[in-house]
């Protein structure tokens, strides 16, 4: 990883930055190989800091010492036993900072406040960023996109044994757990996000949480899942039908098949993130449903499961080879239901790759 | 849910406050009902505008619009198509707020800049507040403690089947999939945190991450886990051993247990928070191993598993009745392993009542 290490100690000197904290726990992994998690952003494991020209340094507290010490080459460890900022300001006072960026998206205001404090006293001069190491982490290496690639794998094969096992009567949570058993029994770390199983008109909520509502033949079931490996995610979402599927069901299908389709022929690099979205979602709109797809097409997937960079009306900026991304349009009808397809490609020289191999049973 | 609403509008009010902007997901749920999950702190599924005098807002995507009207009665239900920032400049409009709390505790720095950005354009003063709601968790009512009560005692029949089943050649990730299967099948919402199972050495980081280690008899395995029953968690750690203990381990293992009773002992109202956790350190010191326990003694479980009010040196604040905690003491020796015990406690008005049943079995 000392890879990352180098580029971001050159973005940082090119910017005129002394060093960087790193707070954003995926961005903390990418660059030290600590790999422990936080459990929510009140409850960090550890901080970076970042040096452009010097060492640099992992904060952390006493419970992940040794952890720390065996996974963060290159990295010094420094124990905090009476919280975070003491130690700064015994850091800082060694290494003669002068500007400091932080990770705006990622740093509580409170911390914020105890920070500029520390800062000030110390006469360094602090700079918020935004999405700097984010950016770095957008491009995949070889050895990110192998451990990405073990990921869909897995996914599919997880969904494949529990599609085999799904029967009306089962519930919407019975369903998720059996998803998340089963990912652990095939050897991955976990969920990269909570299950969902929405199924008829539960599938009308983007985001439902599973319920105890029953599958029930010929309705849209709604299955998003992913899980990680090595750090690493993958997020695939099906719309299954269990017996035959009645005639809207199927028009909707087609149409978001369609949709992802045209979506994944317009993914290629050079061309904007909103170019995609507005690709793929011009199929929808011409169908008459532009009202029923309130989100964006795609997302990155890497150590975090929702990434950079958005396929999206937001993003302006140009793809480039090596991104990964999702895409997946959907239709939500209030009353009735859901259809979301969901597959992952990363951006190559040419276009993109489909990461996923399993997709010929959605074309109903 | 309404009561806690009235009861933090008078709070509002006391200070001069005319609104407070609640981003913290738990503290959400608590006031309005809201069940979604954020997906960590930059995927939020909406936040709180409660006003101390006039209509209180949910402010959500449309992803969980649905939901929302579903399950926040009371509350104004507001889609943002477009961001957080230009709902709320429309509410802001029409709402005349001069003073605006919201929690720093838990809003990014790049959100407070938006917003800041926007009370300055209306003129509105804003106030970072830190603990509001939380101080209002912090006491439990009877219908949250009864679902504690349900989360503990399911926990506790989960751990007792997969006690039952452990043997050594399970891998600690093996038996930490199991717990969480179980945790499922048995009707839990899900692991209130990722399960730590630590064998042998790796016992001797607090905050494991079940690896591939295989159980082996005689070394004393630390098993950490919660759950969550209508959004309130669990939390219990058992040290145990397959086969005979050692010498060393038992004598840890007694030790431990002598400072968990002495810290359920001075466990009362009107004691502080840091007075129990000297009463169960003092145990370990003696026996000359305080420097092997790091961490605080325990900490304040309700909708989060770790909240308010803490066991530590930290805390002078005085308990009060109603209050849930944890009594986890733990020695960790580098290179041999741990012991943790921990049960979950209420704070009554005599003193307190332990909420676990099986407690015998760690009497070694």
């Amino acid at each position: 990883m000392s890879l990352m290490l180098d580029k971001l100690r050159r973005r940082l000197k090119r910017r005129g930055l002394d060093a960087l904290l790193v707070s954003q726990p995926e961005n903390r992994r990418y660059l030290s190989g600590f790999t422990a998690a936080d459990h929510g952003i009140s409850e960090s494991a550890g901080v970076l800091l970042v040096t452009a020209a010097g060492p640099s340094f992992l904060l952390t507290d006493g419970r992940y010492r040794l952890q720390a010490e065996q996974e963060a080459a290159g990295f010094e460890i420094r124990v905090y036993p009476r919280g975070l900022f003491p130690l700064l300001r015994r850091l800082f006072n060694s290494l003669a900072l002068e500007r400091l960026a932080f990770e705006s998206d990622y740093l509580l205001h409170s911390v914020f406040v105890g920070l500029a404090r520390l800062a000030t006293e110390k006469g360094i001069e602090l700079v918020p960023l935004t999405g700097l190491v984010e950016e770095l982490r957008q491009i995949k290496s070889a050895a990110e996109l192998a451990l990405i690639e073990q990921a869909v794998r897995l996914n599919e094969q997880v969904f494949a044994e529990v599609y085999g096992q799904l029967r009306p009567g089962l519930s919407e949570r019975e369903v998720a757990a059996l998803i998340e058993e089963t990912m652990r029994r095939r050897g991955a770390e976990g969920p990269s996000f909570p299950t969902i199983v929405a199924a008829g008109p539960n599938g009308a909520m983007p985001h439902a949480v599973p319920t105890e509502r029953l599958l029930a033949p010929g309705e849209p079931i709604i299955i998003d899942m992913g899980l990680k490996v090595g750090g690493y995610c993958s997020d695939m979402t099906r719309t299954v039908v269990l017996g035959q599927p009645d005639g809207q069901t199927l028009a909707m299908i087609r149409l978001v098949r369609q949709a992802q389709l045209a979506g994944l022929q317009a993914l290629r690099p050079g061309v904007a993130g909103r170019h995609v979205d507005q690709v793929a979602r011009r199929v929808i709109e011409e169908a008459g449903h532009g009202d029923h797809f309130g989100h964006s097409l795609g997302h990155g997937v890497g150590l975090n499961v929702h990434e950079g960079p958005s396929l999206s009306y937001r993003n302006g900026k140009l793809l480039r080879p090596g991104m990964v991304l999702t895409v997946e349009p959907g239709v939500y009808l209030p009353g009735w239901g859901g259809v979301r397809l969901e597959n992952m490609a990363v951006v190559t020289e040419a276009g993109c790759r489909l990461l996923n191999r399993d997709t010929t049973f959605l074309d109903a």
